[in-house]
């Protein structure tokens, strides 16, 4: 079998890569990264579906053991990437989506160069802060700082391979599966092949 | 307008390369490389369309002033691919395909290092063999010589940066338009064409 690859993904706020992973998970080819948590399981969520729930120590032994991609703590608990997950899926032939803030996906560039780094990008920054402004979830001050951040985040895309411009979200769903399949059509890939047949 | 690429097809003899190409380019979006030579137009060629047909003399010059991408001597005629009618077909938002063996395409990435490199081969050197003894052109010896030259050239496939493997035409046909799209969706591509815009 075919290895899968490993795909990171990121984008300012209101770049709807949200909206994009959700869609792309309901081809069964591509498999959500899993966290670990030492937080409370909240209602309905499943074991090794939503996170890995894990106990404060066992969750130090994996960061002592260097079993997480990054980790972070936020309101007294532990959130963290573990890389077993993400190497077993791929092993078994699935493409995993690391969906990561710009720095964490600087932070997996190191550790996983192979990983194909996609930035999605709304169509433009007018766009973007119509999104924002559109959910009304937020100030006036924070859509500024946000739309801020943005421009900086922008910026940052000669850092990725990709750019998807999430213009209309059939079409940027169907980028990143053409991505995906290009991907695996690289000669690098097509020689990894070979040599696990002739093995 | 975006630019177009430049796209580099090689394949052993026998990989099908030719028919592919013949699919591809009924997408008017793909403009195929025209050759300049000095022998005389056959019934039916025209200028432009199957060659640019040039004097011995105009050849020379095209030489002389670094106008071709490579050039050849065959029985007793010049051929070459000039520069400009690639250039030009690439600005104007065509992608280009050069349909070229190994060796040339090897000499065009020290010119056109931008340029995407497609290796097509055929499934197995066992089918390779069928095809050839199916087209019924060739003495034994002039299959098992182009079986032998095949199995050299599939190992160049390092050389390319994608390998498509013509098992159906028609999935070879998607998977080479799904390279260009990818490939167009570069995070080198998307900044060449900001820049473009913030002229």
């Amino acid at each position: 079998m075919s290895q899968g690859l490993k795909i990171v993904l990121s984008g300012p706020s209101g770049s709807g890569k949200g909206t994009i992973v959700k869609e792309l998970i309901k081809d069964k080819q591509f498999q959500l990264s899993i966290s670990a948590t030492t937080r409370a399981p909240r209602q309905g969520e499943e074991e090794g579906v939503h996170y890995f729930f894990k106990t404060r120590e066992a969750f130090e032994t994996m960061i002592a053991q260097n079993e997480l991609l990054e980790h972070a703590q936020f309101c007294g608990n532990y959130y963290g990437t573990p890389k077993a997950f993400i190497e077993d899926s791929v092993k078994n032939g699935k493409d995993v989506i690391l969906e990561i803030e710009v720095e964490g996906a600087m932070q997996i560039k190191e550790i996983y160069p192979e990983a194909v780094f996609i930035f999605v990008v709304p169509p433009s920054l007018t766009e973007l802060e119509n999104r924002l402004v559109g959910r009304n979830t937020e100030t006036r001050e924070v859509i500024d700082q946000r739309l801020g951040r943005a421009k900086e985040e922008l910026a940052l895309y000669k850092q990725y391979d990709y750019v998807v411009v999430n213009d209309r979200l059939v079409e940027a769903i169907e980028e990143i599966q053409c991505i995906v399949r290009a991907e695996k059509l690289r000669s690098s890939f097509y020689g990894q092949n070979i040599e696990n047949e002739n093995r």
